[in-house]
């Protein structure tokens, strides 16, 4: 989480929403990537898409198994209905996110019994210094 | 939504899933895209979120405004929240998927109470011929 947290720090130095991901596989760093979605003018460029896209490619196939993806901020509905696209084990996150977090807060898409996958979720790691980057990015801003 | 089918069409023949997708912003069709998810191992190379990455950077913004999107198949919860991080207005899908839609069957992310956008849907457009895609692609596979 700490590597996410650096993720979201150099987001937010780009001018972009601070959230940065982390994608582990089997104790190994795959992919590290930030959000995006104003540099690239992107609406899918979220940070887990882009680390979900970079490890799949990396890994050489779209279902990325027995992963673990780190994230500082609860993921919205697209993100967390990518992490079962692509079969992602594991997620843990930093700040929740009551507003929009598809992880438990606002809705649930990690363990809908309706879908074909379930995703184990802890949430709260490191939450105060990755709830603290996101006040402090729209604080200035507001 | 006949364009959409030609490009379903298009990606069964590479061996993806057939589902396709045509972006429209005030009469003018904009992007079109199928399924890619095998030919890139990615697993959020859906026609819905490939077609709103292209449009996107054609349009030179993240949000697609006053846009409809047409898909052959109901979005799947990473689709149908991508539809609503772009901020586009209108939906028209072919044929209901129950056991994974997100516009409606198995879950309604299109108009979620608590999200800060909602999307109008009308579903079941030529939905016999891209039902009878899904079904002869799966047909032969299975």
């Amino acid at each position: 989480m700490r590597l996410a947290l650096d993720e979201a720090r150099a987001a937010g130095e780009r001018g972009e929403v601070p959230v940065g991901a982390v994608l582990v596989q089997a104790g190994r760093v795959i992919a590290t990537r930030g959000n995006e979605r104003e540099s690239r003018n992107d609406p899918t460029a979220h940070a887990e898409l882009l680390v979900l896209r970079d490890a799949a490619a990396i890994l050489g196939g779209w279902r990325i198994l027995d992963a673990t993806l780190y994230v500082t901020l609860e993921p919205c509905p697209m993100c967390a209905g990518a992490l079962v696209q692509a079969r992602v084990a594991r997620l843990v996150y930093g700040a929740a996110d009551p507003k929009a977090g598809a992880a438990g807060s606002l809705l649930d898409l990690t363990s809908h019994p309706g879908l074909n996958h379930t995703v184990d979720v802890m949430g709260g790691v490191l939450a105060d210094e990755a709830g603290e980057l996101l006040r402090r990015f729209f604080a200035v801003r507001r």
